[in-house]
């Protein structure tokens, strides 16, 4: 082959928001696939916001990528030549294949899709982490219980429209916090959730104490910040705080915010809890199946951002994320 | 009767430090028992880290102590008059009588106690709610497992000491946090911690690395802040933290500081959870059964801290529990 390999590379390690000069654009040899493995072209790429926390150099579930190294995302492939028996030409396989054009890889961690079923960008999205993150960190960490009140944060994003939605189907009383009217709206209007508050507009406590009057009984948090303290001061009895990610915290430059409420854990006999999704993956198949059963009845909406472009905008896109810009599941689908 | 029944009542609510304009120090009558009651007079009164939130009006795990009101407190009562028939003069018996010279009761929440098998003061400590307060928060809440590495912060303090022996007579490592050389030797060379930390002298953060080189499995906390952030930065994996309290923060004027590190719950898939030990009143006699075999042979040493006084020494004493000055229960003595 002629072509090249375009890729986006960790330049330097981002101090607070990630700088356009973190990043390196390269243009990479086209590898063939060599004995037992496949090559394939990418399609379409996650963009994710713990893709933050894995550019710093400090301990955390996954090693930090390194700087020189093409930046790690999941993405959706097509495979174009195969040497591995698992994978054949026109396939389309989902794995960890990184911000690049071109993949080369022996199948480690990649699982083939059928793209007649649902587009490749839903196998990042409500059938890929996302939804499993939502499924196992509502039943299983939160362990939601049939009729109680959950308040997800983040409400809008790849993984709070699944996890609102899966306690809906479970019979809640469902609450998201977003940012924005339009965001709120559809909340309420397409996803059926019960109630939304706007941070941005509202007082998030006086709001939750209006749609939650007997309390939170799970709180699914993914921004961390003042909206986890404000949500702590309305847990009901024995409540479940699920620690899913702070993406209000991981632009900071200062030290994160702790939650300065946090005794009411002590007051409620209450508990926070975190996870990592990759503790399930023998149970991703059975979450899948849920999930894509939940679809097809229309229990759950899939809602999906989908920017076109090439892997240059990667940097610009997942800016995105932080920006709050996005409307549930953030990919770039190279066009 | 002709004597005076000398009270201390809540005068104002403090800001931060409790002051001693604070208290209001009252004579007041001397009442009879009357039908169904008994009266007594007060011979040991608990102080108790949990005070300083019972003067606060804010909501919490019992309404605070209203202004005017005798200041409420655990103590030990000697029967004096009684028209109960559970409850006969010269009986010492344990409840929440406050801090008076006089009390008359109808009984409720009342218990006799047998001061030829404990002094009056190990039924407000070991044999009390710091005693509940370690056993529950260890084996419920902490769901301790033999041979896993305990960390205790206020290990000097009437629940500290209790739940650090605990950990130990399950086999477990246990490291104390302690403030002062005397008190971080008291827990090592007599009370059989595996080792101790002084937080005044040491860097904590370094000094768990040191001694819970594996990470830590239970994290039993009553003091919050700074100690809290630092047990959360080694915390091994499925760690569970127990809050039991925040001594640090209690006499803050501004908002308590949060637990910066708590992202590490999510690295570390472990869970933070608070327990209020009166929930676990109906298991409170099988945990004093076991906490008085332990002293009996040895594995649990009590360490009280005795100052002898009237009640108009109870201001100055609770103080000494925010300035540390306490190893071990602390207990006012009327004599």
């Amino acid at each position: 082959m002629s072509a090249t390999n375009r890729q986006i590379r960790l330049a330097a390690r981002p101090v607070g928001e990630v700088d356009p000069e973190d990043w390196e654009h390269c243009a990479g040899p086209v590898d063939e696939p060599g004995p037992g493995r496949f090559a394939g072209r990418t399609r379409a790429i996650s963009l994710d916001p713990a893709m933050r926390g894995w550019l710093d150099d400090r301990p955390s579930y996954l090693p930090p990528v390194g700087i020189g190294e093409v930046m790690r995302a999941g993405s959706v492939i097509e495979v174009t030549a195969s040497d591995h028996p698992d994978f054949q030409p026109g396939d389309h396989v989902v794995g960890t294949f990184g911000v690049q054009e071109y993949v080369v890889s022996d199948g480690r961690g990649a699982m083939k899709i059928d793209t007649s079923l649902a587009p490749p960008s839903t196998y990042l999205g409500a059938l890929g982490m996302p939804g499993m993150t939502a499924y196992f960190g509502l039943l299983d960490v939160g362990a939601l219980k049939d009729g109680e009140t959950v308040v997800v944060s983040g409400a809008a994003g790849a993984v709070g429209t699944i996890a609102g939605q899966i306690a809906k189907a479970k019979g809640c009383r469902v609450v998201g916090i977003a940012g924005g009217p339009e965001k709120c709206a559809m909340l309420t209007d397409e996803l059926g959730f019960d109630a939304a508050i706007d941070y941005r507009a509202d007082d998030v406590r006086k709001a939750l104490r209006r749609h939650a009057p007997d309390g939170i009984d799970v709180y699914f948090d993914n921004v961390g910040g003042d909206i986890l303290d404000a949500a702590l001061t309305r847990l009901a009895m024995h409540a479940r705080v699920v620690v899913c990610g702070a993406i209000s915290q991981y632009n900071n430059d200062t030290p994160v915010k702790g939650p300065s409420n946090y005794l009411s854990l002590l007051v409620r006999r209450a508990r926070m809890e975190g996870f990592v999704v990759f503790d399930y993956a023998d149970r991703y198949a059975q979450a899948a199946r849920d999930i894509a059963a939940w679809i097809a009845d229309g229990r759950i909406k899939v809602k999906e951002h989908i920017v076109q472009g090439s892997v240059d905008d990667f940097p610009e896109t997942l800016q995105m994320l932080f920006r709050g810009e996005n409307v549930g599941k953030l990919v770039l689908e190279l066009v």
